[in-house]
């Protein structure tokens, strides 16, 4: 990758014989070994530093002073879907706080489109700013017990291990399978064996954790309390702080990280939404509130580079040094971590690099091949001899839901909903043409006295899942869905509020980011007037249709007793 | 590599639900993350470990009581030569003492035998108990003012890129070929910049320095003071601290190991011989006094094992822990490193798991190609319009000699020794059968009356260096060395007082390593008994013939000013 000649060029320039690319003036740079700050100016030339502690000439001057510089950092286990935009739109959204590589798992587009989906991630990852490396889904589907638009077996895995974007295989979140030794998992795990396994495994400890870990898996990023993570890290797994839009772990786990443990944490945000980047930052904002917490700051930046370079076997990255690739953060205040500008690879990120990039036409764009639906097909009749219903219950701010009974008010021999004791409708249509299921349940906790909100995004079979307390309207958010292609609709009265069309696979807004989370607030505000008291109503309702989180959950299969690991009779 | 089947074993063992393949019963195991002990088993299925912090059952018990348990060291930068045995035998002298994984670069046999010479040290990587890992060598011959045995060509690199058992690309010595960006050179470096790249910059600082790391080097081990040692890291080089034979460090260099630097510091030996092995021990010694320095004793531990894996990209080992590679060290005492069982690839070492190796038949046996020499070849005619001779200074325990000068006593127009000043003949014999060349000089500071002294191991060439005082003597000697197929000798009087056969291409020994210890110990003795001061002598007359180290050298071209970089006129 590297010709004699532009090697040659390096050299030189290292020593000041000839002239770098690009050199950042004066500027104070943060050793992440030992914590000392250097004046000094950084020569870089092509996508490499070729210089520091030293003073450079170059072509392009870049004015340092009064900043700090900083490796670049690494989000090491996301899902760009979850950002409801294109892994360009991605690239440039987070790309300027500093985020120099993202990790990803395209798990979610899998769900719908198989391989297609990991090829057109990858394609995408070739042409970013940002360099996006992808770990390949591990569990798709999730479980037998849904329909999803795809099942991806080793065989569908194999043929992109050598694409140099490729770092190993994603999250393996069926723990139960692997400690079942289920035979396609295990043949997915062998193949890998000598690649980066990505682990999941929430709460999993003693001798259930020694037989994940056997399996070779070395990451973990759902550990919630700090009394887990350090047993994970006892036991030689590499611990992902995570923060992201739905799950929150920073408060709890921040204690594990010091200068013993620096080198074995890395930071992730998971799953994050435009508007909360906006609102609150991406991994920058992790950073600042470990640093708040008192956490030793060379560490804290550590680990949000060399640490997660190492921890996945990127060695050319993760520090700010003669030899390692460009990719450095400047900021104006260290503590703060206020990000004020951005090197990849050796370029300064601004519009006009963005601009050049090469595109990758959008895929999936007929993935909602569920057929319209009428108010009739959300009836749910009377159960003979049952008094209680079944009901979900959700809480603002969890994904694990609550197993609820009430007893429902009837009419015609149909189940109505309480508006009074907040138990509305849910559905989860099946929307990949395969065989038209619908799934019917009563949830509370969301507060809603009227309408109906829709969303295509449904974890991780990514079916349709409809909230509401009008099967009328109910039926015109989910077949405004179809017509958008996928997406997220709000609507009263037969009239569609709010929407954010997500036609790249029923997940993902050909849109900006901007424009994303300018929707993302106005649904926010639709949601709000249908009496709607969940900040997050649409991630909220993306988590009830996942049947590997306690306790109660719908699929298009019917209600699901996650604890029982069955449907409920 | 590992099976479904095997994996799915390792699963159910590491859960409990099946016996292991071996059980540590009761060990206090070191947690090199955090520092803590914790009592516990250790379960072992294939070469993996798969459950720790735990109580197992297994088909082998191995009591552990009363012992800690380490990850196996990991010895950076070493060449095997200089032990002076194959590498057979040198996994059964290092491998007890906890060393199970040797990074290892073939640059003495490639010296002399090329392509052949590297091909010889895979195979035998690929039979040894112990996990042998090769960097191919960078720098072949060292120089061009001495006569090797085989050039390597960047051509003669690539075929063995792929191979298992190679890491990437060994010690650039030729720091000046970088700076100058060298095309030969530059070759090489471009066809490893996805390898590692071992670097060898001794003193090399400032503009210098970086432009050597912008070529994508990434450790020294060559750093001789602190001060040295901190610009390095700084500068994002992994440190090696190197404690060997010939070249002690570790007292310098102990203090750059702390909480902070740890995991980018390992531990090397780079040439050390049986005979130390036996008096002092190997990398344990190094642990054993930096813990007595007071350096934090699980970041030494750390260096010695984690750290080393990572830094080389050996992303199975390095921790005792669920997944990892079994190669385990267990200790009486963790202070004193006092080593007391060794686990290499799950495997308990003992004699019968060497005695099961496959071997691999030597090579080199026809290396010495040497033509007899007579006394007549060693003299020195007086130089005419040149008083003062100039004079190789030796000192004790360093590598680099003096430039000095003496008025020598003639006879017939001949330059003789002078015993009275410690001036003494040596010659360097190119013995590859490219040309005969004969260099002849003087050296001071070995201390030797009478007799002669001569050794096939010359760095880097590995030409004949003899010393002497009588020229019959010094003929004698050489020509036992060219009967033995090399090797060291002392020859008094025409009589052979002492030799060690190393037939393996000039370098190596077919005896086991005590027989090995033994004859060097004798050979000493030997040395002493014509008088010689020097504790090491054949060590010290093996580096008089290295163009690279300053001041003054001999090689088979003649009498080399290294700072001038050019021969003596």
């Amino acid at each position: 990758m590297v010709s004699p000649q532009l090697l040659s060029r390096m050299i030189k320039a290292g020593t000041g014989a000839v002239p770098a690319d690009t050199v950042i003036k004066n500027v104070r740079l943060l050793d992440v070994i030992t914590g000392a700050v250097t004046h000094s100016d950084i020569a870089i030339v092509g996508d490499r530093i070729v210089g520091t502690h030293g003073y450079y000439s170059g072509n392009r001057i870049v004015d340092g002073d009064g900043r700090f510089a900083v490796p670049g950092f690494i989000d090491t286990h996301l899902h760009i879907e979850s950002s409801l935009i294109t892994p360009f739109e991605f690239d440039r959204c987070v790309l300027p706080h500093g985020i120099t590589t993202a990790i990803c798992d395209p798990h979610e587009i899998a769900n719908v489109l198989g391989a297609d989906g990991i090829r057109y991630f990858l394609e995408c990852a070739e042409r970013t700013v940002m360099d996006i490396r992808v770990n390949l889904s591990s569990c798709v589907p999730a479980t037998s017990h849904e329909t999803s638009g795809a099942r991806l077996e080793i065989a569908d895995l194999l043929p992109f291990l050598a694409h140099p974007k490729v770092l190993g295989l994603a999250e393996v979140m069926n723990f139960p399978g692997v400690l079942a030794a289920d035979a396609d998992l295990l043949a997915k795990l062998a193949a890998f064996q000598d690649r980066h396994i990505d682990g999941h495994a929430p709460l999993l400890s003693d001798m259930a954790l020694n037989g994940y870990l056997a399996a070779g898996i070395r990451t973990d990023h759902e550990c919630t309390t700090a009394r887990e993570a350090r047993e994970k890290l006892a036991k030689g797994m590499a611990i992902l702080i995570r923060e992201g839009s739905s799950a929150k772990d920073l408060d709890a786990l921040a204690e594990i990280l010091d200068h013993d443990t620096s080198s074995f944490v890395a930071l992730c945000t998971d799953d994050i939404n435009p508007l909360d980047i906006a609102h609150e930052g991406h991994i920058e904002a992790s950073i600042r509130r470990l640093i708040a917490k008192g956490r030793p700051l060379h560490h804290v930046y550590r680990a949000a580079s060399h640490s997660a370079a190492r921890i996945f076997g990127l060695r050319d990255r993760g520090l700010v040094a003669p030899g390692w690739r460009a990719d450095i953060v400047l900021l104006d205040d260290l503590q703060a971590c206020s990000v004020s500008g951005v090197f990849s690879a050796g370029r300064l990120v601004d519009d006009e690099l963005f601009a050049m990039r090469d595109t990758v036409a959008p895929v999936g764009l007929a993935s909602m091949k569920a057929r319209p639906v009428a108010a009739a097909d959300f009836a749910v009749p009377v159960r003979a001899g049952r008094n209680a219903t079944p009901v979900i219950g959700v809480t603002q701010g969890r994904i694990i839901t609550e197993h609820l009974t009430a007893t429902l008010p009837v009419a015609d021999d149909l189940l109505l909903p309480d508006t009074d004791a907040d138990v509305v409708k849910v559905a989860v249509i099946e929307r990949h043409g395969r065989n038209g299921n619908i799934g019917r349940a009563f949830v509370s906790g969301f507060g809603v006295k009227a309408g109906a909100m829709a969303t295509s995004v449904g974890h991780d079979s990514h079916n349709i899942t409809v909230v509401g307390v009008s099967d009328d309207d109910m039926a015109v958010a989910v077949n405004r869905l179809i017509q958008l292609g996928g997406g997220f609709a709000v609507v009263r009265d037969g009239a569609v509020l709010a929407e954010l069309a997500l036609p790249l696979a029923g997940l993902m807004s050909l849109q900006s980011f901007e424009t994303v989370a300018d929707k993302l607030q106005r649904l926010r505000e639709a949601a709000a007037a249908l009496g709607c008291t969940l900040p997050e109503p649409f991630l909220t309702a993306a988590f009830l249709a996942l049947p590997v989180i306690p306790h109660l959950k719908l699929t298009d299969r019917g209600l699901f007793d996650v604890d029982a690991f069955t449907f409920v009779a």
